[in-house]
């Protein structure tokens, strides 16, 4: 998991969405798939972030290896709200496709923070990782207050 | 994603199952998580295997970028399948856990083949990528044979 850990940190290369994979057979898939990727986010974040609040024992490694995989997540839902998206299974507003400018800002806002988590959480230093955490829950929050249905 | 694309190559560190990662809060959260790792799995996976037999015009950089997320993703799932996770809304089927080593050989061997279909798709070679991918879609079918329901 180090050399996976330390490969995503090097991953510069993908940041924001990834349009060479925003393919899908149907929308319905594009929102399944942004939904997973979410989902497996908020899993792994919330391990973490589970950890700096002491809700979870602090465990160095799953943390490393969690915020790693959480990190690597961060990069993938964007190619799933491409045209025809908007409609459907999703809490997503109109306003991601209207406004998409800002919605792109707090995307890349976000994986900025997750990517920090990670470094913070491969050092091991829990008060680097509960401050990491705080910035990068903070992200995504701002995001969904905009964004994101209730 | 060239960046990520070598990493994941280089991430052996990270092959099949990582326990660190099996830490959910709830059974329901682990099932979920394995399934979307399928399902993305199963859209970049698609994604290659439609420009193989080709159903989607050939493009070497989706393919590459869409073979390496899926090959990390093929890692993902398995830490979804830990004690406790039988139950609820899954196709998974007892067997999974009667038979463990079955099952862990089977998820051994896909990884191995979602690694060289990456490999295949990162040379560009549609040729190889046809043989990887039929190989690679051979291994998810043995498994879901016999321990998925139908």
């Amino acid at each position: 998991m180090k050399t996976l850990t330390a490969c995503l940190l090097a991953a510069t290369a993908l940041t924001m969405a990834v349009p060479a994979l925003a393919q899908f057979s149907k929308p319905e898939n594009a929102i399944k798939y942004r939904q997973s990727a979410m989902f497996m986010m908020a899993q792994d974040f919330g391990r973490v972030a589970g950890m700096a609040s002491g809700r979870i024992p602090f465990d160095a490694k799953v943390a490393a290896d969690s915020a790693a995989v959480a990190e690597l997540m961060s990069k993938l839902p964007w190619a799933g709200f491409g045209p025809g998206t908007d409609l459907g299974k999703t809490k997503a507003r109109p306003e991601i496709w209207t406004n998409k400018a800002k919605f792109d800002d707090y995307a890349r806002k976000m994986q900025a923070e997750m990517g920090q988590l990670a470094v913070a959480a491969k050092s091991g230093n829990l008060d680097s990782i509960k401050l990491a955490v705080k910035a990068t829950g903070a992200a995504c929050e701002s995001c969904h207050d905009d964004f994101q249905e209730n």
